[in-house]
């Protein structure tokens, strides 16, 4: 029973880890705004993050990951991923995401060998590598893949008014939020900023910065009005301001500065990642957000106007981190 | 004389290296199969062991890489490759394949160094990123371009009958290892199991098994079945199934669910890798063993259940193993 | 006064790093030779040295990155490659690249970190990864996307004479050089050999001797001989025989052998980069000068013929050398 409930408060750290918090009542909220939105990618992401919690376990994975929830959020992701893509209701896709959760758990674990050179961590570059091979590879199954014919397509001029009503600024401020969880309701955006703010005053902040960040970015690049009110061109900026100034940086006004130039340019470079995978049938993810963090995390060392102080440790190589 | 003799046996065992062995009586049967399908291919792959062994040598590389083939393989790899895609006649092909053994003796030394942070093994890795550069560029030079239009094209859905019968069944076992030497005919697969039971009974089984594997995993995601057949969506999994059980985990109950784990990941993935270099006119070739049995390696420490101890080893920074 | 002049010094050296040198009049004359291609070109390449050696200073970055001009080059060729691909007259071009300039140091502290495990240096890889993004970014942003449809595209065979004419010739040997500052003009590379002449006479020669392998080794496979005559084919050819022969390795007749064996495998791998890029609408830049040389010097260790000695130094982790 009280195993039971421990179990349950990491599966719900693993939900709340999509953000990059650690604080189970955030996961709550979460997963009630995935509930919310539609019962079945509630329960993909539920279930994931218990499977992804409980592979690690069984593996014997070191406590402090699975504690924490780090074993949970690429497999929370993973699960979600395949409902949105290829039909929640097959059967197909239910079990195929039940072999993905286990595979990321290995992935997780190669990610986090590979990065520990650079004392990095794994965002959720896991989550990315599998469900992008995933979506490739789906037209070449006919168990899984999605019905109609293949997405892949060279990318092309974006067209489409690019004047921002009041309306759309509204709609993507709340939705650079749901679009994390792959929701187009913006009520969804809303509940998850509530989360966030119940974790931390910083993390709700930053969320609000970053998502603001990635709306001027894409306005003044002239992106067109649509593909920034769904949020697409924004959920990145939320990501890499959380990450950048309060979760892997401590949050100062330099480091609030620093997050701010990376939520902009995950944001130009969102499309980049679309245009790369596109002609293969993928999609972005959240690539432009696991390449823009990494970069400006392992870049940070060498600016000590950033980091506050010269850091000069060296990039230590050791065994993977207990905790 | 002698000498002769010691280099013949190194690149016997750069052919036998191929299937992650280094036993010379295994490389001289697979040189049989390649014999018996085509003599072109043989020579071609015997030639390219011999030059890639040869190149290091001159070159100075660790004598114990020379001596256990691990300097002939991917050289064997590429001169078959160019021999197969690129029209083995032409004495164009043949002086190509002559530097390209030289440029992947260069890569080769690269890819070590850059895994030994890691400590992971080369692989075919040298042979799939050289490989790949040049089918990819062949269009753009007359000399080496094969005949007729480019083959990049926008992947697309896959079409036909997913129904296995019993000899698409037989015959995809076999093929499933005969493709590793890009061969049709499935007498040579069978022809390499002999080599592979010869060398090692470990081997020949976790070859059985991993290409079982890749039969079932792929009539599972239902694959067209001529794609099963003709051995293309398994000899990937072969590969994966050898090395984790047997060659760098050793076999126990658990790195054999382990291995049959990888192999299937490896099957679903083989498509991705084929639709991720399609648009550029690239081949998927070796790449999913490479990358999941990479991943699975790297992973495998973290997973104490798996590797039946605790191994507590950083990623040792060090010269190149000399052996 | 005298710091305006320091200052100076290192944004010139910043454009004599394009050619991998740290002589100021070196980079002097490399300047003259954009002022004379194309005025606005000059002054972009001038402007990106200076704005990424001064983000660089502001940002704290070790004082002898920036006295040597090291973070001068990869900004100089950013701003510069948005002068040539996005239209050098935009205010927005502007804006953009003064943006691009910043995160471009970010880049190249992050390529810095990650590559000295491997110690390894950073040559224009911060500048590949950057320009290609927002190359391939480009078209999502009516801001910045330059007029009529987006160049993304399937890679074609090569059509036209494959045979070369003196004049051909003769063109080709200066405009390899000449566009690795993207320019097409003869005399501007003709400039630039002045210059490399002017700061060391092995960078002249090697200069040299890597532009007749680019020519011959394009003219050995065929390419058409437009492509030659143009320079597209042979630059990355120019920067890989500077880079093994003088520069990261010392001049000896063995490094001599092994830097045209690298510019002859860059030049064959050119048109594989730009096939890889091509489907989602990037251009080659430098990448397989940067992949190439990367591969080389990594493996150079291996290689006590080509070093000269056995270096049995392993990959060193430790802070960013100050020099």
């Amino acid at each position: 029973m009280r195993g039971g409930l421990a179990f349950g408060v990491r599966v719900l750290r693993g939900l709340a880890q999509v953000m990059l918090l650690d604080d189970a009542r955030a996961g709550a909220v979460f997963g009630l705004a995935l509930l919310a939105a539609d019962w079945r990618y509630g329960v993909y992401a539920l279930g994931g993050a218990a499977l992804g919690t409980g592979a690690a376990s069984v593996l014997g994975v070191a406590r402090g990951r699975i504690r924490t929830g780090l074993e949970g959020f690429n497999s929370c992701l993973t699960a979600l991923g395949f409902a949105v893509f290829l039909d929640a209701s097959r059967p197909a896709t239910m079990l195929l995401a039940v072999a993905a959760c286990l595979v990321v758990t290995v992935v997780t674990a190669t990610v986090v060998r590979l990065l520990q050179v650079w004392e990095l961590p794994t965002l959720t570059l896991p989550y990315c590598v599998l469900a992008c091979a995933v979506l490739v590879a789906a037209p070449a199954f006919r168990r899984i893949r999605p019905p109609g014919p293949s997405i892949a397509a060279l990318p092309r001029v974006a067209s489409g008014p690019t004047v921002l009503r009041p309306q759309d600024v509204g709609g993507a401020f709340f939705r650079n939020l749901s679009q994390v969880f792959f929701l187009d309701e913006w009520y969804a955006g809303a509940l998850l900023l509530v989360g966030l703010f119940l974790a931390s005053r910083v993390a709700g902040w930053m969320a609000c910065s970053g998502s603001a960040t990635g709306i001027v970015t894409a306005w003044a690049l002239e992106a067109p009005a649509a593909r920034i009110a769904d949020g697409t061109m924004g959920y990145n900026a939320v990501l890499v301001a959380l990450a950048l100034c309060g979760v892997f940086l401590s949050a100062t006004p330099a480091t609030l500065t620093y997050a701010l130039l990376g939520a902009a340019t995950a944001t130009a470079l969102t499309p980049a990642a679309a245009a790369l995978l596109s002609p293969s049938g993928g999609r972005p993810l959240t690539w432009p957000f696991v390449l823009t963090t990494l970069a400006f995390l392992a870049a940070a060392r060498a600016f000590p106007r950033i980091t506050g102080a010269r850091t000069p440790a060296a990039p230590r190589p050791g065994p993977p981190a207990p905790t």
